[in-house]
Formats: structure tokens, C-alpha cells, sequence
């Protein structure tokens, strides 16, 4: 990240803060500023060492910044981006952690004064629990990141955002917006609403008592902020709704196959799911 | 477990070395021999310590044993049952530790001289890992596990096989074995289903790249061995078939709210699941 000496985070949640533990730790040494409606919260990532200052005003840092990182809920990009465009100067970059893009990049576009210097990014790592406590300086290791240039991004500006997150030791993954929105809904957006519903089920049909660790793992996500996977489904309704489609014709497809008896084809589905999964968690876990 | 001397373990994995070695951290004074149809796997949990000796011959340490308990694949129980009917004496519970609990009952009331010495049982522990290496002492800790007697159990059996889970630490619970079958279908059968048919999902869509710490651990159990669970998802059709159509019929509910934009509804259900999880959660790590 040639010629940046300053970095403002927009929100000093789990995501932001982590950011910041972590370009610290990556050897970065400028500045970073942390923003927050909730002073608390900016102070606290401040007190914790996840930015060397926290406060709530955006204008005096974001002018004196090269970079800014959007770690928001999705739901409040719109008045944020519009902040942000009173305070936009042409050494500027921006970009964000939203776990969907095509609407972001979609109001970057209308709302920014030079959209070509904002490339949208998905870090691809989280947890169910939230605030700069919970922040971690290798939350990103080893984890995907998605970076959603347009055609007209600016060379510096995908630079820019390139080596934050190659410095954070994430690996990078170019695609479209829509792409990377279809691709998450069937990766992440579908298995949240699978493991809440499995949760409700379990609710109202009973045997909570006799859960256990399986219970537990496969439905962790559905411990999730309910207010930011709101945010994140209906960001993304129509990708989700097609990948909830594949999925119940799928589900129809195995009822099938066990009540046709069909017991051979399912240890064979059976089999090549667990060897996709072992394959995949074996690349994963790759350090 | 009074008059307990000796106990055999049928089958040597995951669950039956793990038996072994939390019987021996419990401070059971008396023998435990483990027998396999595989003399290395027997020998391997004698080697780790997992019991006091192991073997591939059946008859000599039931024939000395007060209790048995059966840990081999569901679909390995009808010839099991058949020898051990050969082997039966007036001293001698038996138990198992299968998944499903009705065919099991069933097989045993038909093949067994006594079977009001049989008590069905379901510890509720185990890990996609298999064989005696991956054994822990810790494995049924704080767990739960089901019992499934029947009316004309005899009472020193149930005594026996209750004393035994209490001393493994595990949290006893007491149900017919069609609840049982109906409860497991829901929480632990159906999970693991949906778990397959996610990693398909994604395995054919793509995205695969894209994923992480959310999509592992809502799939880990699709790492499963899959021949244990065909053999689970075959002793358990029809329950698993009535689970996935009221999942169905959820899933199908939350696809019209999205259309809908019935988001106020939808964050409502996010909230009452989260809330149902944590409640859950905090219950069972309760040490």
C-alpha cells in the first residue's frame, strides 16, 4: 500500500476492528482512525489497540486518509456513501467488507462523485459474536476475499485495495458482483437459512434435549446477528430465493431415493459429498 | 454397575475404544476385553489402551462378561445378535449404542432368548473421525444418551446400562424408540442430510473457492463415514422422510416471505432462532 499514511474504518465492529488488529500486525505503519455513530464502540476499539484513535466525526479523518474501509451493516451504506461523497478528495480509495455487492456497487455508483476509485470487497471470515472485543488480528488468515472491480476501476484504486487484503494474508478472488452474489447464496446465505430453519424445527417439534455437537456445529451460523443477516437476505433476495429453489428440488430428489429404496445411489451421494468436503477442508486449513 | 467383572465391547471404532478408555478413566475396576471382526482394529485398541485385551473370537469373553456392549454398524447388528444369542447366560445385560432405536429393539425382542435383558441405548457422541486412534476418554462427557426399555425390561439390566452411561458422565434421558427415531430424525438425521446436500450444491453451482468458516462447520458432519449413515438413514426411512417434508414445507415459507418482502417477519424468525440457539448452547456446555 504505496503512499497511504492514513486509513479511516468506518465502523469498529468485529470486522472493522479486526482490520485494524490486523493491519497492525501486518507491520502497517501509518495511522488508523476509527469511526463510529456509537463513540463507545470507537473509543473501546481505541482502548483495545484496534485503532490508534477512535471517535464519531468522519469528515477530519476521511480527508486526511488515502483509504477507506466500509465495515457498516448493509442497511446503512446509503447515508454513509453520501457522507462520504461531501468528504471525497482525489488521492481517495475506497472500499467495504458487505457480505453482498451488487447493490453496493450499484449505489457506490450513483452515490460517489468518482466511483472509479471504490472497489467493493468481500473478506470472507466472521463470527456469531460482534463489537471491537471480539476483534482477532488473524481473523482474515488464509481466509477468501472477493474484490468486485468494474471495468472502469481505476488501476491505483484496485492496487490499493489488492494490498490490504493480500497484507491482511487473505486470498484474493476477482469476480463480478453478480457472480459473487450467487456464488455466496449458495455457500453462505442458504446454509444461514437452513441452519435457522433446522433450529426452528427442532423448536417446535422437540429433541433440543437430545442434541449435541453435530446440532451445535451445523446450525452455529443461526446464532448470527439477526439484524445484519436481515440485512444480508434482503440484499441479496433473488439469488437466495434461486439457490433456496436448487436446494428444495434437491432435498425432493433424496426423498425420493428413500422411499424408492434406491439405498446404493445414496451411499454413492453419500460418498462423493464427504470426498468433495474432505478435499475441500484439506485446502482450507492449508496454512 | 454391582457384579459388573467384566465387560465386553463388540466392535472397536470411534465409539467402543472410546467406551473402553472412559470406563477406565471412570475408575472401573474390572476387565474390559474388545472384540472385532478386525483382529488389527482389536489389537490397535488394546495397543492404545482402549481395553485390556483385544480379540476377533466372541464366545469365551461373553460367556465371562456381565455386561455387553454392542458398538458396530447398524447393518452388521442381525448376524451379531444370532451369535450372541449362542453365547447368552442369566448373568448378562446388553446394550448398544446405535443411532436408531426401533428396528433395533425390534431385532433384538425377535433374536435374543432374553431379550428383557437387552436395553436399547444412544449415547449421543461421536465425530466424523473413526477407529480406535481417534478415541477419547472425554467423548460422552456432559452429553446426552438416550435409553429405550421396554415395559417388560428387567430391572437389574436397566440398572446396569443406567449406571453405566452415569458413570461415563453422560445426562440420561429415558423415551420410547419410536420418540427417539422421530427426535434423531429431527436434530441429528435431517442435519445431516441437509449437510450432504449442500456441499452437492455447492460442488455443482460452484463457489466452493469462496467458502469458509460458516460453510465448514454448517457441512461438518458430511464428513461423516457414509456407510454408517446409509445404514442410520436406512433403519430410520420413514421418520427421516416426514422430517424432510416438514422442512420442506418451511423452507417454502421463507422463500414466499422473501418474495414477499415480509421483512419485519423474517428478522422476527432470525431473532426467535438465534434466541432458541444461544438458550440451547448455554445449556449444553453447561459443565
Amino acid at each position: 500500500m504505496n503512499q497511504v499514511d492514513q486509513i479511516t474504518i468506518v465502523g469498529t465492529g468485529l470486522l472493522g476492528s479486526s482490520c485494524g488488529l490486523a493491519l497492525r500486525a501486518s507491520g502497517f505503519g501509518g495511522r488508523i482512525v476509527g469511526v463510529s455513530r456509537l463513540i463507545d464502540t470507537a473509543r473501546r476499539a481505541q482502548e483495545l489497540g484496534c485503532v490508534d484513535e477512535g471517535g464519531n466525526e468522519l469528515g477530519p479523518p476521511v480527508r486526511e486518509s488515502q483509504l477507506v474501509i466500509i465495515a457498516i451493516p448493509l442497511s446503512r451504506y446509503e447515508p454513509l456513501l453520501k457522507e462520504l461523497a461531501q468528504h471525497d478528495h482525489n488521492a481517495l480509495v475506497m472500499t467495504d467488507v458487505g457480505s453482498t455487492k451488487e447493490r453496493v456497487c450499484d449505489l457506490a455508483h450513483r452515490l460517489l462523485p468518482v466511483p472509479q476509485r471504490f472497489v467493493g470487497s468481500h473478506p470472507m471470515a466472521g463470527g456469531e459474536q460482534h463489537g471491537p472485543d471480539a476483534a482477532r488480528a488473524d481473523l482474515f488468515h488464509g481466509k477468501p476475499c472477493v474484490i468486485t472491480p468494474s471495468p472502469d476501476t481505476q488501476r491505483l484504486a484496485l492496487n490499493t485495495v489488492e494490498a490490504l487484503w493480500t497484507k491482511l494474508q487473505m486470498r484474493l478472488l476477482r469476480m463480478t458482483p453478480r457472480q459473487h452474489d450467487l456464488d455466496v447464496a449458495r455457500i453462505s446465505h442458504l446454509p444461514h437459512a437452513v441452519a435457522a430453519l433446522m433450529v426452528e424445527l427442532a423448536v417446535k417439534g422437540g429433541g433440543m434435549d437430545l442434541a449435541s455437537t453435530g446440532f451445535r456445529d451445523t446450525t452455529r451460523v443461526a446464532s448470527g446477528d439477526p439484524q445484519i443477516w436481515l440485512d444480508i437476505f434482503t440484499t441479496n433476495r433473488q439469488p437466495l430465493v434461486e439457490m433456496i429453489d436448487a436446494f428444495a428440488g434437491q432435498l425432493s430428489g433424496l426423498r425420493q431415493a428413500l422411499l424408492e429404496g434406491r439405498d446404493t445411489e445414496i451411499l454413492q451421494w453419500l460418498r462423493s459429498n464427504k470426498q468433495a468436503r474432505d478435499g475441500w477442508v484439506k485446502q482450507f486449513q492449508r496454512p
